[in-house]
């Protein structure tokens, strides 16, 4: 990407050379020109003083300037915030993000139509296990990065430390005197839902904790399923005291049920989220969460694919970010009701 | 766009003709293909019984499939609720989203990058009257609609009935006993703000009552800003006893400071906005809003720009969706504090 940045811009050439601005995008952008066209256009440029290779790449490349970027949910506030740092990003490097939205079952389709748009690279922010196009992407050599999901392949990755965060749930917890605990889980093979589950499971056995399996509920990160699973949970005859949730939309739906009975957070029930999204920090939520630095993963998921655009003979890449926990007013001691 | 939602898949013909399915969606979408495989495509298509025309239509136009979409925040809620409802809205009609999320100085910016990349037809939800690319956009017939915000322009557009929900939510507030008013207001300029300004200084003057310009706290629809714009207001000797604010993002902001400072809501202050995002009717939440029907409004500004693509001739329409008041626990009679 670096030389292609030094080209000069649609603006100045078409200014030069008495064309449209669209037809000089066009031609830099690997677009349909007359050969007429594009030999000004070099000719122009190298008038100007930019060095005629970089354009003549931006010439003969296919490149369209397009990048794919697929989410699971939109209205999931963890992928607006992800997705405003991967637009202003992208942006920085004069590319633009076509955006596929949808559900798991959704996303083979969602990278088909991607690849028929010619993008030059895709960032995949929720894949699953199970995505056979993946596969055929890095066989291809497709210039991908899976940010804040991955899966096992041979590709680009950015992602949070979750076994480490969703640990560190489990220590302040138990500091605070818990011991009945329960966990609303994310799509099931879910690289994210894995790692969490792993930490969350592991450091409570490192305290002696088993977690049965009526306190574990399963969902696809959907709000609707946490809410009606929370519900599950606070009709049992022994409610769990604190609820580690896999995400802040998880988290938001309990603390949603929490308050519609008329319980109390945290004196009744603690609730922590994973992602840290701004709401989760608002005073009528004020949620203890996990902070994933979602605008420096976003950042580094585009820059990740940058390079392998430039270079896409590079070994892939894995980072890790630090997950931290931030402690809020949703998490306590439990303080059973006065008798009096 | 409906005789092209008639034409052949590209999976049809692709394997009918046994050419990849890429090259064969290239085409219908007038894209690169050589001539020979454009003319087989046009004899599978025929074979198969499809209308030659359409896809012949689909063949000769210069169409990218790609519509560009621009919004101003997408960490607003109303945006990605907008946004999931246009994305599916659009794949139903096999185009995709190109977006553009950036605030007003940018959307001039954000308008020529989408031209550039040849999108079809522009949906823009931020207009501003100053916005001189819309006057060309318009000029030269370009397929758009602006949704939610409109400008003065001879094109279609979707917008919710601003006025007519803030002066109900005078009439809510009034009937609750309050006379002590605020607002906080969005981007000056906009069809929003100006109208729900309209409609709320309107009806308050209905009732003799007269908004100083002490209680009216100006944003860019931030949620900054309507967070210290609320502290000021509740700094004063008389604070108001009821705020409404031009959108739920602006009053989540006033929520929170009322709660970090230790008053109740509704008891103290009712609060209102406008919206109804998914949201606002969580419990930790629990905000009185006005209701635009965004899924109906996003899904409708995407059938007018089809329309608009498949008959550039018609007349702009421009379509106005009902605003309703829905009451929750974010507004009530004042009742001050007992004092024993």
């Amino acid at each position: 990407m670096s030389e292609r940045r030094k080209a000069p811009t649609s603006v100045d050439i078409a200014r030069a050379a008495g064309i449209s601005q669209a037809t000089v995008s066009r031609a830099l952008n690997g677009g349909v020109v007359s050969d007429e066209t594009r030999a000004r256009i070099l000719q122009i440029s190298k008038s100007l003083g930019y060095s005629p290779n970089a354009v003549a790449r931006g010439l003969v490349t296919s490149r369209t300037g397009l990048v794919g970027v697929v989410v699971s949910d939109i209205t999931n506030p963890f992928y607006p915030e992800f997705l405003e740092e991967i637009g202003r990003t992208l942006a920085d490097r004069g590319q633009q993000m076509l955006l596929q939205n949808g559900h798991a079952g959704d996303q083979q389709e969602a990278v088909e139509l991607l690849l028929q748009q010619r993008v030059d690279g895709i960032i995949l922010t929720a894949a699953t296990p199970g995505l056979g196009i993946l596969r055929d992407l890095v066989r291809r050599r497709f210039p991908l990065v899976l940010a804040n999901r991955t899966v096992d392949l041979a590709c680009d990755s950015v992602e949070g430390d979750n076994a480490a965060g969703a640990a560190a749930v489990v220590d302040h917890l138990y500091g605070l005197g818990h011991r009945r605990f329960a966990m609303i889980e994310g799509t099931a093979g879910t690289s994210t839902a894995t790692q969490r589950t792993a930490g969350f499971l592991g450091r409570l056995a490192d305290h002696g904790i088993e977690l049965k399996d009526e306190f574990r509920v399963r969902t696809d990160f959907r709000y609707e399923q946490a809410f009606t699973g929370t519900e599950r949970l606070l009709d049992r005859r022994y409610p769990p005291s604190a609820i580690f949730c896999h995400n802040d939309l998880l988290a938001f739906a309990a603390l949603n049920v929490i308050k519609e009975r008329g319980l109390r957070v945290p004196e009744d029930v603690s609730v922590v989220g994973f992602d840290n999204t701004l709401q989760s920090g608002w005073k009528s939520i004020d949620l203890t969460t996990v902070d994933q630095p979602l605008a420096a993963m976003a950042a580094r998921s585009v820059e990740l694919l940058g390079g392998r655009l430039a270079e896409p003979e590079l070994p892939p890449r894995r980072e890790v970010f630090p997950a931290e926990l931030i402690i809020r007013g949703s998490t306590g001691r439990r303080r059973p009701r006065s008798r009096s």
